[in-house]
């Protein structure tokens, strides 16, 4: 065993605990408290699996699953950009490019390399691996969301337009979740969670 | 789009977010409060993934992942059982059962017998995916709980007897992070973190 590759990657495995104190906007189903990153991550994770099928076109599910799981990694450094922040997504490119040179950089160089160009093609938003999981990561808090009568989005005063314009790319990464999604914005504008 | 399939699946994907609500005995690291499932599921996906190369034999990285992420799903029925706690290990088995009818069986059939088999597998600790899974198991609160001084053991009054009667078989997925377990256990018993 290479004792400073193994330390290398001891402490990049320790870092990934601190995603866990990321709160994101969303409230769990039924629960009232706020989900975290690495729950957040987690879910997405498995819903890609489960709902695979539903991808427009054919995904490597290994990388897809990673990709979930990966993503947010950067947020220990950067925080959570709220999806209905545009303030706060001005600067997001920018602090999530610092987090990951510093958190991908504590692994030994190949796998740096390896886990880094997995976030720049989730990023890219232009694989099938990275629409999917665009997908995911709309449809994992709105599925939460409308389980709890759209309550994140009766707090924030969203509109339907902003979640439009949010999933405007869903759709490239399946066709058909975006359908249901608008199932749920319509049910959501019917009882008056979510602005028309 | 089968409806009354993709129904059974938004059921499942939503039932997850349960398991977000079910805590551990371990606590983050430098942080305090307790870990949940949803979030250790997550971490060790990610572990497995960073360190497989230490894995004794080769593994299917995807099945290792997946398995990792399920692994704790009957635990939204069947709540987590202590390593430590033996009269709760000895009803475990048959709650983990019931729940996995319960919570696979929201799944279309095909699904449900496919994440079921993968949680027997990863039961049934015989498949080299199923070895490493376990190895992730073990060694990820151990890392969180020797990065808070031992604390989690110097609640419970854990003995090193128990940690290594616990990590008994984890050398059967991978011998190299067996050996750092015994650095790690060494290093509590000096500090007086753990009971000789």
């Amino acid at each position: 065993m290479d004792q400073e590759r193994f330390a290398k990657q001891l402490r990049f495995c320790l870092e990934l605990d601190k995603e866990k104190n990321i709160l994101r906007q969303t409230h769990l189903s039924s629960n009232g408290r706020r989900e975290d990153d690495a729950e957040h991550a987690w879910h997405m994770a498995l819903m890609a699996c489960v709902l695979q099928e539903y991808s427009n076109e054919k995904i490597d599910i290994a990388k897809t699953m990673l990709m979930c799981l990966l993503h947010d990694v950067v947020e220990i450094d950067a925080g959570d950009t709220y999806a209905y922040d545009p303030e706060g997504r001005k600067t997001q490119r920018a602090r999530e490019e610092a987090a990951a040179d510093r958190i991908f950089g504590l692994l030994p160089e190949d796998q740096r390399d390896e886990m880094r160009a997995l976030f720049e093609e989730f990023d890219a938003y232009e694989t099938p691996e990275s629409c999917f999981a665009h997908a995911m990561d709309n449809f994992q808090p709105m599925m939460l969301n409308d389980s709890n009568g759209g309550a994140d989005w009766v707090q924030h005063g969203v509109q339907r337009a902003q979640v439009e314009q949010r999933n405007a790319r869903t759709g490239d990464g399946s066709a058909q979740i975006r359908a249901y999604m608008q199932e749920v914005l319509d049910r959501n504008v019917a009882r008056g969670s979510l602005k028309d």
